[in-house]
């Protein structure tokens, strides 16, 4: 299906590199795509990728240099010079290269724009910088084929094959007015049926979605989603025509939006993959393991006053971790709902009590469940009938309070701007071993004390 | 951005489907774009948005139909008769189409497309049917343009205007031998730049990445994601074109599966979203709460056989929520990881030995921080310093062997066709929490016995 990178190849590569024989690298690597040579070069050394990437035609070269892992990347581009760089930033869509530029300091990046030859090009590159990365203006580019209002399909035609020299792929033709505000799109498939003389204006179609450039990532996404685009237009306030992005780009933001998710579910912060080191994947947890660590010892301090008690009833230290187990196990599961609901986008812009409400309703029919449920196990097994009641009643509490937790922690989280998801992970689990132990507790010695 | 519904324009289409006013109605929902008329008859009783169906162009009914979110499409079509569904499936895509019919009862689905006048699109559907829904030949329609070798520029644009009536909108051409093996690619900005008398074998694009027809989605998924592809062709074992699958469908069954997955790792069953009933939601939470009410009680019963230790060394109790929770939360650091691989594909395909030992030493370097820290805090301030000792030694070991079963339970679930995102979730908490426990008691007797 797709190229895979053999031992072997590598081992080719390898020696062709060693022996200095150019001809046939050059072969080697110039017959597979872009994204192939990218991967290629991530087995590679720095100082051997430099050399397998000059081998290549520079339009070639340089959309294999947008292709690579920014990791890499950024060991990479460290060897080149800002003139010898400014020859690849000239060659790439203007998204990449702005990708790229970010990666330097701010004083480097701005010496390759100043050596970059496309001046058109540069000058995007300046506008596109503005932008956040993770909104609609940070993820367009600026190459996009535009024509005007007043148009004949023969000049529109005319103005395509010149402007599609800059485009690698033609997705739509944008029609504007003379101001450059979007107006709506003129179809390849329309202008080849249609007569030469017939003007744009009375062809084009005027029904058009666009994003604004402040939008969020993960607006433009549902709305691509929705609409089933392959490209999007961006416009500014004014509604002139900016850029466009495409779905190539907003898969892999939705990428980079489920991995992040599942990391923070999974309590590991930074964006660490397998690859980096035992020492960036160990600091990348032990954060959240002493969250877990300062609960389990807050807890300890909690239970601890209870010292006493315990001597008397030692079954009550059996069910602990019962309590606290169905606590987490309710917070996760009512959290990650909130979390897929936000990731809906506008979600939760009404009916707020409706939810709660209803959230409510699904803990009252589980607690019931579970409690019962245990409580007919105790009620049988236990001789010690208080103890059954103790444990029944605190589960139930247990589930409504992690259900209103879970429920309200993200909630909280996304108003002031945090990602959801952070709520579902160890986080939620460690307040709601908290809350559980404390319920037990306090359920026990007031049934044991009355 | 996109259009919302409005309670102010669903009232207004309520009335117009009241008072019967066709003319009106017709046209306030014919303005919009297709996802947003689905959006809206969603929002209304079956039969009010059946009348509203009806008023709609077949073309554009067809699309609506298609984009219906499949639970309330269920409640829809069970108001058709085989016949006036057929004149729907009639102008829907082959995918969409069969995506439909498979929601019917098989019986009431071969009728639909026995009723069918378009006979290719028929055809194309019972070709379509044989495929699992999850794999490149499920998720492929089987409109395209294809283009023959051997055309010229001229017969290939005549051709092209022909088939593009059949097709939305046109993604590639694709260029054919006589016996239909699929050979490669030719674009319209090639055509439109070449001369008219030049031949398609002079002018297409062999280099073309394709994906036979029992590859599993999330291959496709990959495939597209790595090349940017807007669209992969899909092929027999012979190499014949098969049809096509565009990127808006992976888009969909990416989302799918991040859905799917953040529903395993929190313990809910089923696909389920916030629109289902009370009980339904219920149900789909229940069969993980009990898995860890059985850990729970099975933990009990196992502290239990320590109940004289206890009221001996109370203090015991008070770590149990601490042990407990370490494991859960290092169990579900390390198969997140894991599930991410599997999920970028071929990972794990060798140097498991490696990855092992990497996960090993990340595990070593955190279990001796965190045992370290409580070890210290344990130290100063418990007055019984075998316990530090014991709680410290039992944490090390927790986080060894929960890293340990994190990371072998994806890789077996993975290796019987499981979905290894379900051991993020209840399964591997529940199963850390009674280690937890049995390495603390064991761990304690041993130190206390000695």
């Amino acid at each position: 299906m797709s190229f895979e990178i053999t031992e072997d190849f590598l081992a080719d590569v390898r020696l062709g590199i060693e022996s200095g024989d150019e001809t046939a690298l050059r072969k080697a690597i110039d017959e597979l795509p872009e994204q192939d040579v990218s991967a290629l070069l991530q087995e590679l050394e720095a100082e051997e990728a430099l050399f397998c990437l000059q081998l290549l035609p520079l339009d070639k070269a340089s959309h294999v240099l947008s292709e690579v892992d920014t990791d890499y990347r950024l060991k990479l581009i460290k060897q080149f010079t800002p003139q010898s760089l400014a020859t690849y930033t000239d060659h790439m869509d203007s998204d990449d290269a702005v990708d790229l530029i970010n990666q330097l300091d701010v004083q480097v990046g701005e010496e390759v724009i100043g050596w970059m030859n496309n001046e058109e090009k540069a000058d995007h590159i300046r506008d596109l910088m503005h932008y956040d990365e993770d909104c609609a203006g940070g993820l367009m580019a600026k190459e996009l084929i535009k024509a005007n209002l007043n148009w004949t399909v023969d000049q529109c035609i005319e103005e395509i094959r010149r402007q599609s020299k800059k485009v690698d792929k033609i997705y739509s033709i944008y029609v504007v007015d003379n101001a450059g505000k979007l107006l709506g799109t003129v179809s390849i498939k329309k202008m080849l049926l249609a007569d030469e003389e017939v003007l744009v204006a009375d062809l084009y179609e005027d029904k058009i979605i666009s994003v604004e450039s402040y939008r969020s990532g993960v607006e433009v996404a549902e709305c691509m989603k929705k609409y089933d685009l392959e490209t999007i237009p961006v416009i500014n306030v004014q509604g002139k025509l900016l850029g466009r992005i495409t779905i190539d780009d907003v898969v892999d933001f939705i990428t980079e939006q489920a991995d992040q998710e599942r990391q923070l579910m999974a309590g590991i912060t930074e964006d660490t993959d397998e690859d980096d080191s035992v020492w960036i994947l160990a600091k990348s947890r032990l954060p959240w393991l002493f969250i877990g660590i300062i609960g389990g010892l807050l807890g300890a301090q909690f239970i601890g006053v209870f010292e006493d008690f315990i001597q008397k009833v030692t079954a009550m230290a059996f069910f602990i971790p019962l309590i606290t187990a169905t606590g987490g196990n309710v917070g996760i599961q009512s959290s990650s709902m909130v979390v897929q609901s936000l990731a809906r986008d506008s979600a939760y812009d009404g009916l707020e009590w409706e939810r709660f409400l209803k959230g409510f309703s699904v803990s009252l029919v589980n607690g019931i469940a579970i409690a019962g449920a245990v409580f007919l196990f105790n009620y049988f097994l236990q001789s010690d009938s208080t103890l059954a009641v103790v444990v029944s009643v605190a589960l139930f509490s247990v589930v409504l309070i992690s259900s209103f937790m879970g429920t309200i922690t993200p909630l909280l989280l996304h108003r002031f701007g945090v990602n959801p998801a952070l709520a579902s992970g160890p986080f939620i689990t460690t307040a709601n071993d908290l809350l559980g132990i404390g319920i037990y507790f306090l359920v026990a010695y007031m049934l044991y004390t009355f």
